[in-house]
């Protein structure tokens, strides 16, 4: 239990200066940037690159085990955030997870509404497996939009005959454009960074007039079927608690191995405050230890999730 | 991966035999401990016991750690099974987490209907209690209606004042008496054990024409604040698998930490098949792990489930 660092963080992002007036997206990603970025750690090696035709952020920890490789797509409503605004936090878990990671600075709205961000996750993907990469040896992950959109790639992935990965964890997904999860006004009081109308405008910047339901955009909606195993990991402070929780049920329906982890008192991608908050750190353990352990019996570190008679 | 595993325990619960007439209440609890019965394993001591006033079955694995004392209600719809149909179950759990558990035989419907069971349930806790037992080191865990039964002991204790458990696990809870979730029609067929009149069948027994929506009887309905940290491990083949997906999504709402895991091609507590289905000792393993970290940091084995760096 960590009571206090969770008041204490939960007092912090509720004390972010809210704007009288609609910033412009370049505004809010100046904004986003400054308040949410993390350097990766020490003892993971950064370098540019380019994936899918896209700019991308390559991130090798010092220790490494086999030939895992993580896929990764940053949170930001669709509209803010880069692989820059997310290096603590991909950099964290990959190091944990003893994996190699590829986080992609996919195009946003709405300059790029619906479907540019998911062409991009499909091209980053399609790459990753022209190029050599076996899909048992590929996970993915992605936080809030980025969860979303990781789920949206795979079932893009699933269309064109391509294989799945061995895992996939969300942090906090974003899932439903339509935002008809209960908890989207449920939990408006006790979620400290958004309110119903922060997703609205997220949603209106990126599908604008377009049908907000399309399985591509709302996965909840989609049929999972095929999909391979998958973490989820919510705060229960959340207006996207619903969306975390659905997906979960319409995965399990679907014959999906699924693992959902809810807690308490954590707000959005609680991940994030890895250092500082302990359930963000035992949260990118698991996370961590969910991946490696799909990855294949091949690899060090999979029977860290086996059996321990 | 067991497919080979899972097609084959599905086979065999297909081919049990189903009786034309519906049998009586002594019928069907001869069958189900006929079908069902596994003893305790080789290194588990059980003696018989009595808590709250009813019989009940210690079981002592040969290795212990702590003082953490797990307290176990059995399925079988409110109306078969007992501490000895479960043996096996119990103590699997108890040996791999290293904890004495106990195991009641709490009164059965028709005979008994509710709210008897969750009489005894609470009576049951509340002795644990009084004899000295810390909450803290107190867990629980039960399997289909036993799972239910569980919860409602835990919103019974919470009435009347008792302080909660360390944690909770639940296989295949069933927590809705009027089968309102949608697998209850969905899953029919991919269900190798349960249909919707089997359900109803155990409903009728159990509370008649009482509300089978009494928090009590059908703990998907109840505000969960304060219960501890979940556990909830379902099969995706099953008629019940939205009672536990219901019930988490109920549970993280209220603020109650929980882990839902489901499983593709698993039937109703296949937990039961430890041994011949890999699935069932990893769920047992996971479970194990789950009740001895929450057990407190004082405990070896607690550092099982808490950050691997």
């Amino acid at each position: 239990m960590s009571r206090q660092q969770r008041d204490a963080l939960d007092a912090m992002l509720r004390s972010a200066p809210r704007s009288e007036t609609q910033p412009t997206p370049e505004e809010q990603r100046s904004g986003f940037t400054a308040a949410l970025t993390r350097p990766a750690p020490e003892d993971v090696v950064t370098r540019s690159a380019v994936l899918g035709g896209r700019p991308a952020l390559e991130l090798e920890p010092a220790e490494v085990h086999g030939r895992g490789r993580l896929l990764y797509l940053h949170g930001g409503g669709y509209v803010v955030g880069s692989p820059d605004t997310h290096a603590g936090l991909v950099g964290e878990l990959a190091r944990r997870a003893g994996l190699r990671a590829t986080s992609v600075d996919y195009r946003l709205a709405p300059e790029h509404p619906f479907p540019a961000a998911v062409d991009d996750g499909l091209a980053a993907y399609r790459e990753l497996l022209a190029t050599g990469t076996d899909p048992q040896d590929l996970v993915m992950a992605g936080d809030s939009a980025g969860g979303g959109l990781s789920i949206a790639t795979l079932l893009a992935a699933r269309e064109a005959g391509l294989p799945q990965p061995a895992a996939v964890v969300l942090f906090s997904p974003w899932v439903d454009l339509t935002l008809a999860g209960e908890s989207i006004r449920s939990k408006e009081d006790a979620d400290p960074i958004f309110t119903e109308a922060d997703m609205r405008a997220y949603a209106d910047l990126y599908v604008g007039a377009g049908d907000r339901a399309h399985p591509l955009a709302s996965p909840v909606f989609a049929a999972l079927t095929g999909l391979p195993p998958l973490l989820v990991q919510v705060g229960a402070n959340e207006v996207l608690l619903d969306d975390a929780v659905r997906l979960a049920a319409r995965a399990a329906a679907d014959d999906v191995e699924v693992t959902l982890e809810t807690g308490p008192g954590l707000p959005h991608v609680f991940q994030h405050h890895y250092g500082r908050l302990d359930e963000a750190d035992a949260a990118l353990d698991r996370a961590a230890r969910f991946l490696t352990a799909h990855l294949g019996a091949g690899l060090p570190g999979a029977d860290r999730f086996a059996p321990a008679r």
